[in-house]
């Protein structure tokens, strides 16, 4: 067969869906992957650790990214620049890991375009809205007005669910990361279109 | 969750491939599962079967079908029609059954209009063309002049493999039917677009 080539896989879903439980419920069995972080380019704070909470790049490679096209998406706030950056994402591709990206349904259809030929898409939600603000309440680290934006969020993106090849709904947690693992382990079998061309050119002629 | 819904996997590939083999091995892993079997109006001949070899219908019947948008594609040959009716596909797909198509890359195509939301699609190959050749003479059920039709058939259609959200390298067959049955797990999982909607809808109404 083809050697293990990296592959995407984008989970979406509302803050509270239980994507980060279900990640780390399936880690130790999808082999080598890479957690997609932001890049940014605002000063480390105490107990950060680069390569954990961010990328932490100067502004002058942040541009120079901007503009080679190495960013798949990327705002300014409050005079820093955030942005998910492809240049750590090929580096893992090439180690032929599983990335996987946390992401909204822009970004989505960001890394469709981009990457299509190698992503998965899945969309993670809880059962039902009353659930979701119920775990959001529950967990208590957010202001009333940030869990009001959560659900505005989670109501505006649930419309979109179609956009994914897999809707999980995380109920039962362990049902969930069993449905959520055989999707990891098939996405592993995703090949890139230019390996694809190189097998197909190669098919006529050996003998 | 939601209920298991009839799910479809598209089998592509050059005749020689192997995928008769493969869906015999795999098989009893995958659950109920329909073949899709072509719809013909020509008579019966000796030791065929009604639901094994074809569907046979009358020509009024294979018409009425026609124009209630019924097939996927269908052809005259002979004064007789033949076709990929969707009429035993849709009772399938309602049984909660995974149907499997052993289809060409047209056929994938419109299967993907149709279909598409519930549908996984694996173009299977032998590793090169010579080892094509080999197993297309080693069976020697088909004359030369068939033989050569299907190799310049399996070169046509291999050049479209980046069409199908698989490719599978037919090489060791153990190897190949595990990975196919993986694939055809995970493409249980697909939702159809209107399951979709009606979870979506109910979302924001539950309590």
């Amino acid at each position: 067969m083809i050697e293990n080539n990296g592959v995407v896989l984008v989970l979406s879903g509302p803050s509270g869906a239980g994507k980060s439980s279900l990640i780390n419920k399936i880690s130790d069995d999808i082999g080598a992957y890479y957690f997609s972080i932001s890049t940014t380019t605002r000063p480390m704070r105490e107990g950060e650790e680069e390569g954990v909470h961010y990328h932490f790049v100067s502004k002058e490679e942040f541009i120079k990214d901007i503009e080679g096209d190495n960013f798949l998406e990327h705002a300014v706030v409050h005079g820093n620049y955030y942005g998910t950056s492809l240049k750590p994402v090929r580096k893992a591709l090439a180690e032929g890991k599983l990335v996987i990206f946390d992401i909204d349904v822009q970004g989505n259809m960001a890394i469709k375009n981009r990457l299509g030929d190698i992503t998965t898409s899945v969309f993670i939600t809880p059962p039902t809205l009353s659930e979701l603000e119920k775990r959001l309440l529950d967990r208590s680290t957010d202001s009333k007005e940030v869990i009001e934006g959560r659900i505005k969020m989670a109501k505006r993106e649930i419309q979109r669910t179609a956009e994914y090849d897999f809707l999980v709904i995380n109920d039962d947690i362990d049902l969930a990361a069993s449905v959520l693992r055989q999707i990891a382990k098939t996405a592993r079998l995703k090949i890139p279109h230019d390996v694809i061309n190189d097998f197909v050119q190669r098919w006529e002629d050996v003998d």
